[in-house]
């Protein structure tokens, strides 16, 4: 069976899976990050190490990269991402050299899109809009069942279309961005500001210190019924109406997927969302209103996807190299090297 | 030399015009739109004229459709349009009978993109947006060289997205709509609130009665340094850029064109526009922002994006006949029916 491996280079962990062609993860290995102010060249050495961990003594056929970061138009270098070191590296020529298999590379956001797409709450769509609500907001617009990447490689950039005229400011130096008001962050903000006036479950849940209070807390009260915590989940599924309205407005998908860590709050996320999308859609007299799902790969979503686009590219890389013998009759070294090159 | 017709049927004109391979408009017919209130026949009439006159005797080879409103995501019905009776009807079926020629069909917006990618100012570009500002904004999304129509073939109302939380209201029942802040209307209404305040030209173009000010005379008053006219124009300008930076977070096009009457004023809107574009998109350090074009074609691009759509029909029409003759040896009627129905 062929080895297909996917790597999620996060911000502060790497996961490395194998994965087959039904988007199974297989096995599983874990390293942490080494942030962004090493050479590249450790953060890459964790990267092996994981592969490799996950490889064992089996051939690898091909590896997907999922980074945390700007991935070029290409798809070859990581132009820049927060947490890691990369700024501009050819990451993938660099990591094919050294590994010598098929790599191919884009943001974890793409990635987890395609996944959704392939194997999740997608599976079948022409046209989908994935929304991913962790700290911030990623997102991944994909049209003809193909991850859409636009011209620099920035397509889905969600998280900063701007909601509110001069409001909240927000760390890429705007403000009004649509995650100020939709996010974990956000979630865990709208919470923090009632700590002290009313009584909450959160307390507790942060021992009492608001600097504490995290989004999956926000969850955790929600889930036990605190008011506190409906109201901020109220509000940020509100904002993630209103911002996928307008999302829709534009692109007409057939399906918006919410995926995420946020998403794990199921409907107390989704029911407001939905209520704000149908008040917030133009043309509803006229439309379908796609349905608003939540994403089913959770955090293997990035993994999954980054594992079959290494699949698909060493698929269409072998079916060019065979059309390439028939056609020009070449064969041998050019053929392989656009098998790799795909 | 084959006849191909582009008919752009608005609110209040039908213009239809013979268009040639390269997208110049050889000769054009006019006649008055009859309204929302009349049978769909009789505007189907109108459109008939219209077409006999730029025929002639020739026998034409293929007729597109630009339609002032909603067309649904197959292309064949005309689903509401503010200002014509159609409501559901099966526009393209009726009209290939009645004309005994292949049809085609899609809203004016998507066929002005259409023309703008196919010969004007998008020329060459992959994926670009096109914005049009008249009385509101319509739009049109293009991707791999293509109009993205959607699920629903409401792919583009950019219009309606929302960008002022609460705000001024709109006539699709929302609030905060884009075009109550960038259109010939938001213009004019900028424009109408400082008549009588300060000295301005607008006063004597509209003969001293804020309600005839549209948006034609405040271009014409910034042509002549007349500052109120200007302020209003770096209103919606910024506007404009603002919201085409969302665009362009979402998208990531290779091009943005704007395209629609108001984009007459070329300078007073684009450069404001392009101010509030660098400063509002999000990773401008890590991107190419898109250039911000004025579209091309003018009036005309609904015609010329009409036909062409009519003409691409009618050639894949043919080559997927070809094809099926030769596969199944069938030919005929079906192969026929089949280059029509494209």
């Amino acid at each position: 069976m062929a080895l297909f491996i996917g790597v999620d280079v996060g911000g502060t962990k790497v996961m490395a899976s194998a994965v087959d062609a039904r988007g199974r993860v297989l096995r599983t290995a874990h390293r942490s990050t080494p942030g962004r102010l090493v050479d590249p060249v450790v953060v890459e050495d964790a990267l092996t190490e994981a592969v490799q961990e996950v490889a064992g003594r089996r051939a690898i056929d091909g590896v997907g990269l999922a980074a945390a970061g700007f991935v070029d138009g290409a798809g070859e270098r990581v132009m820049f991402a927060p947490h890691l070191p990369w700024r501009g590296e050819q990451v993938r020529a660099r990591l094919m050299e050294r590994w010598g298999t098929t790599v191919v590379l884009d943001n974890d956001a793409n990635c987890a899109a395609r996944a959704e797409v392939a194997f999740g709450a997608a599976r079948g769509a022409t046209d989908a809009i994935v929304v991913t609500l962790g700290t911030g907001i990623g997102g991944a617009v994909v049209l003809n069942g193909r991850v859409h990447r636009g011209s620099n490689g920035m397509a889905g950039e969600f998280g900063h279309m701007q909601v509110v005229p001069d409001g909240q400011a927000c760390e890429c130096g705007g403000t009004g961005c649509w995650e100020q008001y939709c996010s974990g962050n956000a979630l865990a903000r709208h919470a923090r500001a009632q700590l002290g006036r009313v009584p909450t479950l959160l307390d507790d849940l942060c021992d009492g210190d608001p600097a504490r209070l995290v989004g999956p807390m926000v969850t955790q009260g929600a889930d036990q019924g605190d008011r506190v915590a409906l109201e901020a989940f109220a509000s940020v599924g509100d904002w993630l109406g209103v911002g996928v309205a307008n999302l829709v407005a534009a692109f007409d998908p057939d399906v918006v997927v919410i995926a995420g860590g946020v998403s794990a709050a199921g409907e107390h996320l989704l029911a407001p969302a939905r209520a704000a999308l149908a008040r917030s859609l133009v043309g509803t007299g006229h439309r379908v209103v796609p349905p608003l799902l939540r994403a089913t790969l959770g955090p293997e979503a990035g993994v999954v996807g980054a594992a079959d686009k290494a699949r698909s590219a060493v698929r269409s890389g072998g079916r060019r190299a065979r059309a390439l013998r028939r056609t020009t009759r070449v064969g041998g070294r050019a053929a392989r090297r656009l098998g790799a090159d795909d």
